[in-house]
């Protein structure tokens, strides 16, 4: 309860860093846009064009907002802690829909499903439906570096989104299990942000070896440009790692918050006895 | 000066998880082994077999070399820290000049320089060299994300070895200025392991589609094996960054290193006036 007292500042540089990721984010939504627009004819969810709402989906769902998701304690360090919660929560929940719906589209276009009217529409793009039509037709699947490590994105993305609603949403955790969780939770979510965004790069990389091929190294300009996108991907993840981990900039813990963490920090001490007091 | 005084042990968990990390150093390495010497024809500094020394290069140097230099004070936490600092800085050069060539190596090999025995050994493998050959012969080189990441990547690398050096084991550097840059040499070097791994991962993407092409689809045992080696290297990154990221296993600071930071701490803090004291 902060009521009444006008809320601190956030740090100066906290602010024009996290501007910096959302001038990123945009840029990189803007030259993923460019890319499937201009060079791979633009972007349908019927006619062959579906399997370009793969990219676009995973762009936005597991890079930005997955990205965005990450930043709202730093963002909106003077809200209550239980609507900051909630919006981190609705903001990966999002992402995870976006992800999903992208997914499939990525599979379900592999398997040629585009061509065939019946197939279309967001229900029949669900995955196991995909991997039903492909074992029917006997077309493998997720044979891929990227696929793979998309697919391991995404089931751990999922878990870990289930997990965070479960010990921090739900009422029934106790505090010193929340406590124990806490730093695992954002361990694992920074790595899956990193996942995410090598599994774009990856996902690059095929793109361009199938769709362009041996022009790619004679510098065309949807190689530079796919090439440039994969750089500002690096670029995002630099800048929200960089606010993340930077420990001045950290949302400060509210007096019972604290005491409780020192409290279960005694309990749990004699498991280190070189640690640090 | 801990002299005379018993040294405190490791945490239970950190020695285990150091184990995990070395285990499945080695194993990348042996499955690197596996599929240049089974499948790619194994690996010779001359013949056609040169490009071969690129991708064991960068997987020992870029990632289990790079990995371990950053474990260091992990493992080493009783030693004296200008010995573990040394340690720290002789197995990154030692990254640094094994990538340098292999990562000519793999420019070298990409141009044909192989086939000319002129053009073989250490020397002209230089980064300068090889360039130099690619302008002589009108070859495009650095076409593809995975050179560019690759590129960044090393270049930064070095320049956070030089950094580090400088701030560091150079007298020059006055307390208050290491630990300014301190939390930037540690965010980085991370940063810069993830984006390391995420290169190899791109360069196994790239292998495969130029090499095995369409049977890649068909789960061929080649592409399966290279695969797993890329789950192998994300593995081997959340292990050695889940070590370098838990708070309680950090190396204690010294006493005069703990009195100096907070000097520092009272000096900077006007600029954020809404953190945690």
């Amino acid at each position: 309860g902060m009521d009444g007292a006008p809320p601190p500042a956030s740090p100066a540089g906290l602010s024009a860093y996290v501007a910096v990721s959302q001038l990123l984010g945009l840029t990189l939504l803007a030259a993923t846009g460019v890319w499937l627009g201009h060079y791979r004819g633009g972007v349908a969810w019927q006619s062959q064009l579906q399997f370009n709402v793969h990219p676009l989906c995973m762009v936005l769902g597991m890079v930005f907002l997955q990205g965005d998701a990450l930043l709202v304690y730093r963002v909106f360090r003077n809200e209550a802690k239980r609507s900051t919660k909630m919006l981190h929560a609705v903001l990966h929940g999002l992402a995870l829909v976006i992800a999903l719906v992208g997914g499939c589209w990525g599979l379900g276009a592999m398997d040629g499903a585009g061509s065939d009217p019946r197939s279309n529409g967001l229900l029949s793009a669900g995955i196991v439906a995909v991997f039903e039509s492909h074992r029917a037709k006997g077309i493998p699947d997720m044979y891929s570096l990227h696929s793979w490590c998309g697919m391991a994105a995404f089931v751990l993305y999922l878990v870990q989104w289930l997990l965070g609603c479960g010990f921090f949403l739900v009422p029934g955790a106790s505090f010193s299990l929340r406590s124990r969780y806490k730093p695992q939770h954002i361990f694992f979510g920074i790595t899956l942000f990193a996942l995410s965004i090598a599994t774009c790069l990856l996902g690059i990389t095929e793109m361009l070896l199938f769709n362009i091929g041996d022009s790619y190294r004679h510098f065309v300009p949807e190689g530079v440009l796919a090439n440039t996108l994969g750089l500002l991907l690096v670029a995002f993840g630099l800048v929200v790692g960089y606010v993340l981990t930077r420990d001045d900039w950290k949302r400060p813990p509210l007096a019972e918050e604290l005491a409780l963490s020192m409290d279960f920090k005694t309990l749990t001490e004699g498991e280190s006895p070189g640690g640090s007091q």
